[in-house]
């Protein structure tokens, strides 16, 4: 995925959380889970940085979106303690997973800032505009 | 926040925490998250140092007392692992977030060693000697 | 130091390296050291994610450029192992500190992926479009 | 140690500090390492906070000062690498072991946020402020 995908994604999701009036921090890992992009607005919570870092991470290590993790990576999961694997991971919505017109993975992108919902329509409206 | 604030919160503390015959750490950050002033009282548990530290960590990272972090931070919250980003967070209450009159947030203040209940008791005096 | 100036560094900084063809990363960091913005540009180093990053803290953490930080946190300088202390700092140059107009530490920011010098200059033109 | 020795010796470093007009963070460890007190005066570059709480850590694992400490623990002492254990030490001035009257280590304190010679002075000044 090159650089510029990854500013048009961040300008997609400044705009759209500004659009909201929300404010959230927006990280972009290659298909490697190597950063390669990161803001964060003005008044976001600090503690929303690792968060939007974490959620990229997540959707690309294991190849799905955060909320879909969230499901298996729970102690009522299949998998429990998987979120505790890799340095930490997040088991709730906000990371989605970026592929290929082939499907192939090429990156994540996290949101964290907003409530889960938010995060995931803000990362969404972002992953759009990488594909449009 | 002053350096002289956090004293006054740390005796504060202290004083109260004596007069229920209880033990204590006390550990006060600035707005940043970043360490302000830290006591251990005789007696206290060593464990309880590290749970300070992350009581007031998790309340200027998300803003909120760490007992409402609780409700979200959770295996039944919205928001289940959140409590294991940013170096590990604490999902229980004695973590308090301290603002400025018109809402800031300006620094936080976690205290443990008691029970919850008690270490949340004597936080609440110490942030309320600030503000008086 | 508000978003829309770390943007304008990053931009500044991207375009800099593109016109001395040069492949780095810009990590900006607040003045708490807390990360505000980050890119990287297509065929950096993946090591100099971290390096970048590094150099931007270390900036902020001691009020000084890495390039000065180093002549004392070395073997051969008055403070040996500071390189060492807060996760690990950067002892050479490609860190530098952000001041307002008045001489209060705004921020910090830091390239890494070219040469030592080379970085610096990058960093420089990044710092200048912030106050010019 | 007893907490009233440990606020004895902040208040005085604090005071010496003050009087050299020097801003500088205090640590206060136990015989065993272990954080008993802490303060950060203001305008100390929050790189010193970790590096207060070293050059204590230093002093008493090793029960000498961080000063001595830096003679053998430097690529030019006999024991190189030593300062990279028990999760990195300093190998400069500013850490003081505490004694008893009959030599036994009773803990440690680190200054941090001077030059070193300021920062010894003033660990110096609190030691005393404890055996007086």
């Amino acid at each position: 995925m090159k650089m510029s995908f990854a500013q048009t994604m961040l300008q997609a999701a400044v705009q759209e959380a500004e659009r909201l009036n929300l404010k959230v921090c927006i990280s972009i890992v290659d298909m490697a889970a190597w950063p390669m992009a990161f803001l964060r607005m003005d008044g976001t919570p600090l503690g929303s940085i690792d968060v939007s870092q974490k959620k990229a991470r997540t959707a690309v290590l294991f190849q799905m979106d955060s909320a879909d993790f969230a499901k298996i990576a729970h102690p009522d999961g299949q998998a429990y303690s998987l979120e505790n694997t890799n340095g930490g991971l997040t088991s709730f919505g906000g990371g989605i997973v970026l592929k290929s017109a082939d499907g192939t993975v090429i990156g994540g992108i996290g949101v964290s800032g907003a409530s889960s919902e938010d995060d995931v329509a803000i990362a969404r409206v972002a992953a759009n505009a990488l594909t449009s």
